[in-house]
């Protein structure tokens, strides 16, 4: 064997593992494009459905292609008899996560992707179906309902929203949700994407490419900011309270989840966006509290830190205003970027090498097995 | 973000993604040691268990500590209820790999690591459990049996034979066994393994790790050459048969699996271990085809390509002559790599930063959205 190059940061940090054509991340220090189209531009004019379609199938779609693809995946709402009955055996106490994990793993053996040629289906079912995994799995463990996951509601979010809550949301809900959706996507090569194209390239199936990348968006370092943020801000009981508090954790040197991020360097782009609708959301429900200490928290860090907020800061706030549970938030981000794993597979597929680094070796020199007398 | 550092070849290919004291893969053209030790050295002196517990607690142990080790590994074989009916639930035409991905990632629902001081004991109890996943869905769903996983096998390779057969297997099957999951054991920064990696560094939970690894493993390009190992060479109906079909098949320039690696370059220090084996089985079951056919294929392919046999080509034909199912060759490859899977993620977590490459963006240049009325 050659002898390995010597990459200069752990985490293969600034180094190039691929090609895309899906998004940018961070070009001049903001910024985030999915396939060319401005996040910010996407999320003003575009339903979470376009985006998707986008993302997936490369073009935005015209009116007759955005009806015939929501009613297509309106008609993929439903879930098999034996993945209900699976679901059904998941514990209250689980992790959604792995409820989630365990769902797509269990629809791959239900459904199971063949041939490559059905890489598009399999994504759009998976698309179709996560809100109504994560919900019947949520409604039956924690309210004991078998619920209708087939709805007739017009979007994703709505689909969602409905299920959890058993009435159908009203626009404003619904809207945020579209825009949510929008903007978690798609984020280049995050981990749990590279997850999904370290699997994609041993030519495996497009279910353990997902379900592996679940696994991995799981991570407290990926996936749950937005949780560990709502931790946080709910214990704080008004602006003044939460600068007090931040301040403290902050002298402690305790690390405060939602601000900062590996790539981008002056701003997060998508949290301009979340941050208006969580505003919006606050004045519909009449919040006085978790808006402010949101508020607060972000001037503090940036007072003090230099820190901005992230995707996930304001969208602790927004979730919670629309009822969602904390613990389901990390599931609405499946529901989102399956988008983008899916596309990264479709391209790692398309001109594929299995992914295989190599090891800076640290171990023991070579040495002879003793007889187990002798140890 | 600063530009990010082009690498020379696709898949990362001789690039160093991080440090492993577990093993070394190919130094000077062959060779694979594990914690220093020789794979060829542990085949013949250890057992399984013995190597397990290197890999996943740092060293040999003694006979009290194996002792102690193995009575353990017996205790923890059972299935909880709730995993039995997941896997009643997955139809016999299941991909195996499935049935492990579905099957590990259900058992981190009801089982799940909270805290990372449990590592360790997830990963033993993943260990003593996986042939009963295997197992109890292979005979329910093939035969209509729900077979009692708690077996007083004195080996994990017994175990699995015993599951598997319904009587327990003889002294020789017992050490081919043995030495199978000995030589699968760890191989570096494999696809799987990396993959695990990936997830561990988010800091996820062991099951995701685990669950993204056998997803991995199920590509072709990966954990399934010993399986098309045995789908071609149980086509030849003797040894100068084999030879006429490979000359034509390499005059095609047809994939021919089970020959060539990766990273070896010289030969693949598995395969004199496992043939010697599938020798000594074929004189067993007097075998006078599937032994002669794989030695033809063997010389011809070394004749006419220089390419060597890797360790699955030979074990093929060894899992054949033991009765097992030619679906089940990638499951015993997770039975075994699970060891060096879990040892990665441990180390992984010891010193880790979040594994999260760069792309070579090769899409559309900025652009705006039109109203979906003029597109």
């Amino acid at each position: 064997m050659a002898e390995a190059k010597q990459l200069s940061g752990a985490g293969l940090r600034g180094q190039v593992a691929g090609k895309t054509a899906l998004s940018t991340v961070g070009k001049s220090g903001s910024g985030l494009t999915y396939r060319g189209y401005d996040v910010q531009d996407l999320a003003e004019h575009c339903q979470f459905e376009e985006v998707a379609y986008l993302i997936l199938k490369g073009k935005l779609p015209n009116q007759a292609e955005l009806d015939g693809y929501k009613a297509r995946l309106k008609s993929l709402r439903g879930l098999p008899q034996a993945l209900k009955e699976v679901l059904e055996r998941i514990p209250k106490e689980a992790h959604p996560m792995d409820v989630m994990r365990t769902g797509c793993s269990m629809l791959g053996n239900l459904e199971t992707e063949v041939d490559f040629s059905q890489q598009g289906d399999a994504a759009d079912r998976l698309l179709a179906v996560f809100p109504s995994i994560i919900c019947y799995w949520y409604r039956y463990s924690h309210d004991g309902v078998q619920i209708d996951v087939e709805t007739d509601d017009d979007s994703i979010g709505a689909h969602f929203l409905h299920m959890l809550r058993g009435e159908k949301p009203n626009a404003l809900h619904e809207q945020v949700m579209n825009v949510s959706l929008i903007l978690y996507a798609e984020h280049e090569f995050n981990a749990s994407t590279f997850t999904a194209r370290v699997c994609a390239s041993t030519l495996s199936d497009i279910h353990s490419c997902i379900t592996g990348a679940i696994g991995s968006l799981r991570g407290p370092l990926h996936g749950g900011a937005n949780e560990a943020a709502m931790d946080m801000i709910e214990k704080f009981r008004d602006a003044d309270h939460a600068e007090q508090e931040m301040m403290g954790m902050l002298e402690r040197k305790e690390k405060i989840m939602g601000f900062g991020h590996a790539i981008y360097s002056v701003s997060d782009p998508r949290n301009a966006i979340i941050k208006q609708w969580s505003e919006k959301l606050a004045a519909d429900v009449g919040d006085t509290v978790l808006y402010p200490v949101s508020v607060r928290c972000e001037e503090v860090m940036w007072r003090e830190k230099k820190l901005f907020c992230n995707a996930d800061f304001f969208h602790a706030s927004a979730y919670h205003f629309m009822g969602i549970p904390t613990k389901l938030f990390t599931p609405i981000f499946v529901m989102s970027r399956l988008t983008g794993w899916a596309a990264h597979v479709f391209e790692q597929r398309a001109d594929n090498r299995i992914i295989r680094p190599s090891a800076e070796y640290t171990g023991e020199a070579p040495r002879k097995v003793e007889p187990i007398s002798a140890r």
